[in-house]
């Protein structure tokens, strides 16, 4: 096996006697690494964590073997000023040890972890808006140096936000290919024959860290998944038990979850694997809940069994359902029965491939994102376009061929100009087509009809009349926003609506695909 | 206040010494009356229940105070056979009063409570399928003997066979119309100002147990709604206090639970009623499940805020969202939340009013129906058309004068003369428009397209090569079924689909509302 290449975090071997101090930026990693027992297997049975403490608060980060005698514990700063900490360990080498560093301002374009803000929707720690506009590139951290780097190119020119990739690439007859690409697996051995599944790879690992660090880099979330059903009776990482499972997740929270931009989903198409149970996915994501001291995002993507999201340890619903985009007014009904923010997971794929679920239109999938935000939720694009060096974006990354991503990039300004609290369905149980934000924002999708006319008219919830509003006619597939010139002025209709008082009519090309953005005049 | 005419039960003042054996069928109504105490206030601080026993199984219903010295006691014998009890009680007149009763067979027509059966259906406990076809009738109970036996004899010509109806009447200015109307409360008193939360009106209840009692000798469950938030300031049984809401439930249930043909509702758009918030219906549902030793079915309707209906003491999902029976395919959707019978138990109502949830036409009403059903669900129907008399069916009953019973009567032929189990979504993933049973099954809706043929082909899950199919057209509106002349055979045209060996199709009429139906042929 190769050796991988990876590039070496701030290490910090500190104590108490240590002499400059070190800083860190807030949301930036704090790595502290200790020798330690090599005898037996360093991966079992050695208790180690660190107390991170400033003033009242304390994080307790659980620390990792990293092959070669060295132990490491990271955590992630939320606030500035002095830290200490202490370990804790059962072993003498890795007990005891204090220290301190100082967390320094976050420099630009760092804003913390992403948290759910305002129920529905999301925030960067800090209190910027996020809204995930996501992308699928599952197996893109296990590819040649070539096809990562030509995917970190194509993701600079994205609108994409969040990537969603296993941690653990599905089973392949054969997986190498190129330099740099994957000649290990995350636990030590050849094949299904030899696995040692108490002992951890962690160059293969390390191959992970570089792929969270570079999304970070580009500011996307690292949609991180720990579990999937894909070996087909080869590797056997999907037929796990229960305590290899849940040492697999401990040690990949003790790794990334000093991340600041990792996501923690607990699998992809969940109840494929079909030896674990809901109840089996409930103490998983109990692990997650307790080994995390960030508490990073946390959900799962389900296939025919659909785990239930409203449980507390999941801050959001990720689901593969497709009917719940085709049709628009579906999202509000997800969100008034979890309560939590919905983000379609997988809404099938643009591309042409002979599986149903790779063929979609460019057309559909940009149909599909706007049916999600203007149901006041979010959506995940991937696309099945096969490649010159084989598989689609989905799968390995690479370059972007779609029609849809430029389209997403429209939707995504047009999202991020709107509201700061995200977009909230109007009146969802007779109103369709309408997001935006009562009295003052209205974003109305025509989707698949192509009317020729607009009456101007708005549920009557926070109106009152004589309240002035101006128009914007969007075409979401030419990318056009154009201003219509006349203000418009309300009164009320009837007991539902109020309509523009000199009976105002937007005109529309009669194209499908187009939409509207009313916003109140001050 | 008038003394209501009641018909009195069978009431059995049974001992030891009893001499002929007293016989009851088996779901029926058993009642033990005895006398108690009557001093201070019988409804408060009296313990009083019987423990029934067959064998080794016991129930042991709790009873009620019934006015004029009179308690009793209500169990409904679930085996054939005989039965004893014993009553206990902390007043020595009510306690330790035994006997026995023979329970006979079940009369033609008589099948037992409804349970839920096959996860997303339900079966009457002797086995036989029950698919509902609700209807609404709020406040019929409380109306005039003309009015509400007028609306018996307009259900018994009807297709619905549940009935949803308040156990306490929304507030309205002048309530008492006509001989036999309502003139009394649940409670003591005349208004607000003077009620006797802690005294019920046993008056107001023998009304409750009549309409109960003709509709279930209609063959049509009680829907009981238990709480409403319908006063709007003036009666004030919307804002009653939590140990006040526990009694009435608890008088409820040892009134009614007994009744066969009995669902309880928590609550009709429990959210409007504002004090009440999810961890109070959470106790109140615990109560009617602890309390009901026959276990009938629970739910509750929902305003804005949905309540989890994925908690345990729920039995199926009564959902007030139009969305969800607007749109093919959000039912399937629901279902695999859910994992429980989904019955849309308000879809807006059939009439011309100028609310604009009164306002379907027919069809609509009609294709909202089809839409439940083709999704693996039920719906409720209602209608708000006013008549000579004032108010709409939904509100008062009286006579049905929509276009849509008949077509609802349609469909439940239909469905009944389908699979046993209940139709089940086909492939709910990509086919928004088909149920029922895999390779032997398939009812196939188009709802408003209108298509002029349609290509033979089936999802391919359960299908084999020369399995061939006959065909029905469906006119959903006009009420026709054509069968088509030929027969069908199958093969394999992708991995998805089987179609027609000679690509034959279906010719369609080109109108809305058409559906297929494909049987196998064995």
């Amino acid at each position: 096996m190769k050796k991988l290449a990876y590039i070496v975090l701030l290490v910090v071997i500190a104590g108490v006697s240590a002499g400059q101090e070190v800083q860190v930026e807030r949301w930036d990693v704090f790595e502290l690494a200790l020798p330690g027992p090599t005898e037996g297997n360093p991966f079992i049975g050695i208790e180690f964590s660190a107390v991170f403490r400033q003033g009242a608060r304390t994080f307790e980060p659980h620390g990792f073997y990293d092959g070669d005698g060295t132990f490491r514990i990271r955590f992630m700063p939320d606030r500035e000023g002095v830290w200490t900490y202490e370990t804790r360990s059962n072993r003498a080498a890795l007990s005891g040890k204090q220290g301190r560093f100082i967390c320094a301002a976050p420099s630009p374009g760092n804003h913390g972890p992403v948290r759910v803000r305002n129920q529905y929707h999301f925030a960067y720690e800090d209190g910027a808006p996020f809204y995930p506009f996501g992308t699928t590139i599952y197996e893109w951290p296990f590819q040649s140096d070539e096809r990562r780097q030509r995917t970190i190119e194509t993701l600079k020119g994205c609108p994409f936000n969040k990537a969603r990739f296993l941690v653990v690439p599905p089973w392949r007859q054969s997986y190498v290919e190129g330099p740099g690409a994957l000649d290990r697996c995350p636990f030590f051995g050849t094949s299904k024959e030899n696995w040692d599944f108490s002992r951890f790879d962690p160059e293969y690992f390390r191959r992970l860290e570089i792929c969270v660090e570079q999304l970070r880099d580009l500011g996307i979330e690292a949609d991180m998944i720990l579990f999937r059903p894909y070996d087909h009776g080869k590797w056997g990482f999907d037929t796990m038990d229960a305590a290899t499972n849940e040492r697999f997740v401990r040690y990949v929270v003790a790794r990334f979850a000093a991340y600041r931009n990792v996501w923690w989903s607990l699998a992809n198409e969940n109840s494929f694997i079909r030896h674990l149970t809901d109840e089996d996915w409930d103490h998983l994501f109990q692990v997650v809940q307790e080994a995390d001291p960030h508490q990073h995002l946390r959900s799962i993507h389900n296939a025919g069994r659909i785990y239930d999201h409203r449980q507390p340890w999941v801050t959001h619903v990720s689901l593969q359902y497709y009917m719940a985009v085709r049709a628009l007014g579906v999202s509000p009904l997800l969100r008034d029965i979890y309560r939590k923010p919905i983000v379609h997971d997988e809404i099938n794929y643009e591309g042409t491939i002979t599986k149903r679920w790779g063929q979609l239109t460019g057309e559909e999938m940009v149909y599909r994102f706007w049916s999600a935000i203007i149901g006041g939720a979010y959506a995940t694009h991937g696309e099945t376009r096969l490649q010159p060096d084989g598989d689609g974006w989905i799968s390995r990354g690479g370059t972007l061929q779609g029609q849809s991503p430029a389209r997403i990039a429209f939707l995504r300004e047009i999202v991020e100009a709107g509201p700061a609290g995200g977009l909230k369905p109007i009146d969802q149980y007779y109103e369709n087509n309408m997001a935006g934000e009562l009295g003052r924002y209205y974003l109305i999708y025509f989707g698949k009809d192509a009317p020729t006319q607009w009456a101007f008219k708005l549920p009557d919830s926070e109106l009152e009349t004589g309240m002035r509003f101006r128009a914007d006619i969007i075409d979401t597939w030419h990318m056009t926003v154009s201003p219509v010139e006349c203000m418009f002025e309300v009164e009320p209709l009837d007991r539902y609506s109020y309509i523009d008082k000199d009976r105002a009519t937007v005109g529309l090309p009669g194209r499908p695909y187009m939409a509207l953005r009313i916003r109140r005049v001050e």
